[in-house]
């Protein structure tokens, strides 16, 4: 262990927790945060205090917003008959960034993971079943990752809607665009093969 | 410009002006923040000010410190004729990990880069030249990086402190310890062909 001042080394402890920080960096964060305006620290340390007391979840989709309901919940302007269903909020991020889709979404908060111990009760499912109860939802688009966690959360949900005989959809696996065949895994190429459609 | 609540928004903001933090990162760490405990980012909020509040340079030797003077400075069992000249707090913990070296530091928070408009007054020449003025010190160490602005300072520091008499050294440049010649630069194998040694 490298000796440091016990503020710093707190520093690099919590700079260290961060996802993707390792040690290094996270040493190279704190040096930096010291060697920077006191200003410029307290607006750092600021914005992680207001944010934490500002964001809730929505209480309708669950995304993370200072107003609720959020605002794509409120917007008059969007489809409320369809509920695209992700598992985070930068997914919604994402997906806004297409500028194709104006319907609803619901966040998850996550994915069925029996290894890391998180089961449906964990993650937003029942406030999603909440919403369909309602009656007014025509499609559910479950868009959560293609990954195994993602897939097992898709097929859990899509059981779960069977009864209310609303339509139910996974987006599309395939090629990603601007993507090379060579070097795409063997999965997505014949999930690709698998949703080949007519041209 | 993607949309996001305004706490979120300026969290981002101020997590992307870390060096080495891009959007897509700040967002990471955004949404983990957002995510986890109150507590947590509390912690880490308070670590900021915390750290900003206690450390401060020490009055003799410019480390960061949170007891001025710091502990190296006081350390009795310490070698006080000798002064390792750095350039930033990094490099003392960098090379106190060697365990090698007993002497005092003396760290300059830069380096001469005109480029970046660092002049000789922006770093802590004056203050390296105070402490020499003293008298007691036998040997000044110039362990600034191995680049154009360290080389530079090195030098510049080497001239103002001729008059005074005293051992200046340059640390080594030379092949690091598991390096392959192969993989070297010419310029670092040139300086080890340089400063070979007879044994």
């Amino acid at each position: 262990m490298d000796y440091y001042a016990l503020p710093i080394a707190n520093l690099i402890e919590e700079f260290s927790k961060l996802p993707g920080i390792g040690r290094k960096t996270a040493q190279r964060l704190a040096f930096y945060v010291l060697e920077s305006d006191t200003k410029d620290a307290e607006k750092l340390a600021n914005s992680i205090i207001n944010a934490k007391e500002k964001v809730k979840y929505c209480s309708i989709c669950c995304n993370l917003t200072d107003d609720d309901p959020c605002y794509i919940c409120t917007d008059k302007k969007r489809d409320t008959s369809t509920i695209c269903v992700v598992e985070g909020p930068k997914d919604v991020v994402a997906m806004e960034r297409t500028r194709e889709y104006h319907g609803l979404y619901h966040v998850l908060h996550g994915a069925i993971s029996p290894i890391e111990n998180i089961g449906p009760d964990d993650i937003k499912i029942r406030e999603l079943l909440e919403r369909v109860k309602d009656g007014q939802i025509r499609e559910v688009i479950l868009a959560t990752n293609p990954t195994v966690e993602g897939e097992a959360t898709a097929m859990y949900i899509a059981k779960l809607l069977k009864p209310f005989e609303i339509k139910t959809t996974r987006i599309a696996h395939g090629i990603p665009v601007g993507g090379d065949l060579d070097y795409l895994d063997e999965i997505t190429l014949s999930k690709a093969m698998e949703g080949r459609r007519e041209i």
